[in-house]
């Protein structure tokens, strides 16, 4: 594989905050969306960073996402509300909804906030962190257009639908949980297929759905396998998880549901029979640590916890076990040190969005 | 296999009842506890049924469970309470936990509680059905004793911690997720090793830590895989679910966790070098709907959610695709029109807790 070309964070975050001012976001909602989407660079969740910036764009030249949204809580309780997002970017309207729960934690001791109306919000993990680094355990779910399988099912019907949740340490770092709920992401798969490679059993079905390890068959009518990838292996729990992320987000949530949802980026509106919602759902959720323990107390227990899990005994190749949020701290020190990689494909399409915006890449 | 005695449901249960209120539970709490035991055996959970109950009054005869216990809240909010069980039975604590948590939903929206302290709980179904039943969204989880190891470990840190959901419907019946985080039940492994037969790859690790198809490998030194198997499957994100429970209940509520939480049955006290907490440890959560959304409405689109998913193309040698909770529900209708089969040693064990307690049981 060729070097790829490296560019360092500020520059990146200093260009999405321009494109995004440029295409209408009020200054504010520019560097926050900027802050979430290259977060995800800079922890190395590539396929959630700026490659997704061109297509971010696109939603709002064509109107389909609302650059300056009226963002408003439409029901709540004591500790609970529901959030339309008005059409806007997820990237703007997450961090609304999330600053909703944690001020209603605040106030209650605990926040849960499902959002309609929204598009993608970037890295789920972001929000967590938010939230651990108030003192708070975060939650953080969305929805997103079908490309997973229900157990025994031989169609799509779910996203991969990620379930994340963070909870503040003392001296260790925040514990970060961040997972898609299916067995891989869609990203390995298309990159394996225009590596020409196959890719192992228990990560996708063909369109009959039969197992395959033809990467080309997943993008063709087939669909990802839930965590588990198989029935003898409980992928019905997979299932479980991606449901549960669904239910919250979408169908609590007032937002399309399951296949219902409308894929990330298409040419123009699509007609999938009916509309059962409106846009993407999340659900946010906080929880003040002082409403169960006292919080220093805490805090000690979460950096015993961790360290305890590092010190268990590591299986043969590998070399020491790691907490959750380990391997996107890991890829964080090096980005920051080192800058982020680009595939060709990407600079040249924020090249496009240079020439297209005037702000200049380079 | 020889064909299984067969016991009504009701038999069960009026056994269980009187077993426990000659134990010292007091009438209401007995009630209860026999109501969680054979929910377990009527859903087709033997693990968790009935087979337990002679360890339960192990546990009551020998002063480990406190048959009366104190069950108070030490800390809380308006929307959560971290609770002491007293060493009481899970099966008496749980139910007390989940009723503040539903409590808290009506007055402020939601309701969190963790609870220390206690005991097994039971299946973590029952709780949310209960909370389903009045109209919530509920939320269960519980730490257990170490048998899964952790991604890239080589020991058990993590019980099977599960995690359950339970969704109001409004023609159907109530959405209930109802999962272990390791790939396959502790009870599987068991039943193929007395029975001499191999296991999947995918579900146990020897002491050294290499996957394995022996199961007396797992009983000696080794340990359960996360959900996910392997790391190309992602059983990083299995541990990450056994993690967040362990954190939330173990953690967060105060009580053991980890490799510090003690088996489930011992003869003695053992020493685990240090004790980091007390006892086993839970969370429960009950959401209000119409903290987000007209309940009729929530109601109608969980019915919606069901039929759609119902009707996804199955795949090859699947009849159709099952939503959360048909399977234990195919269960109980069997099992309330047949009977609950149990196996000779069950039999045995109950005649044993018959003559012990002079209850009589047939």
């Amino acid at each position: 594989m060729p070097k790829l070309q490296s560019f360092p964070v500020e520059q990146l975050h200093g260009f999405v905050v321009r494109v995004f001012e440029r295409m209408g976001l009020p200054p504010g909602d520019a560097v926050q969306a900027a802050d979430i989407l290259v977060a995800a660079d800079r922890r190395g969740i590539d396929s959630h960073g700026i490659m997704r910036l061109k297509p971010y764009c696109e939603l709002l030249r064509s109107g389909r996402a609302n650059p300056r949204p009226n963002v408003r809580v439409i029901r709540e309780t004591a500790s609970t509300a529901a959030v339309d997002g008005d059409g806007g970017l997820g990237l703007v309207v997450g961090p609304r909804a999330n600053a909703i729960a944690m001020a209603k934690a605040d106030d209650a001791g605990s926040g849960w906030v499902t959002v309609r109306n929204s598009q993608h919000f970037g890295i789920a993990g972001y929000y967590v962190m938010a939230a651990a680094d108030r003192g708070l355990i975060g939650w953080a779910m969305t929805n997103a257009a079908p490309q997973v399988a229900p157990a025994g099912g031989a169609a799509p019907m779910l996203g991969t639908n990620p379930i994340a949740v963070g909870f503040p340490a003392g001296a260790e770092p925040s514990v970060v949980i961040d997972m898609a709920t299916s067995a891989v992401a869609f990203g390995k798969v298309v990159i394996a297929k225009r590596d020409g490679r196959p890719i192992p059993e228990g990560w996708v079905m063909d369109a009959a759905g039969r197992p395959t390890t033809d990467p080309a068959a997943a993008l063709t009518g087939g669909a990802l396998l839930p965590l588990g990838s198989t029935a003898e292996r409980g992928y019905h729990k997979g299932y479980c998880l991606g449901a549960l992320v669904d239910l919250l987000c979408g169908v609590l949530g007032g937002a399309a549901w399951g296949p219902f949802v409308l894929p990330f980026l298409v040419p123009q509106r699509i007609n999938l029979g009916r509309e059962v919602g409106r846009g993407i759902g999340h659900f946010f959720g906080a929880l003040r640590i002082d409403g169960f323990m006292d919080p220093a107390e805490f805090r000690a227990r979460i950096d015993d916890w961790c360290r305890t899990f590092r010190a268990t005994p590591p299986a043969a190749d590998v070399d020491s076990v790691l907490v959750p949020g380990d391997p996107e701290r890991r890829a964080e020190a090096d980005r920051s040190a080192n800058g982020v990689p680009l595939a060709p494909a990407v600079v040249a399409d924020l090249r496009i969005v240079s020439e297209q915006t005037g702000v200049p890449f380079e």
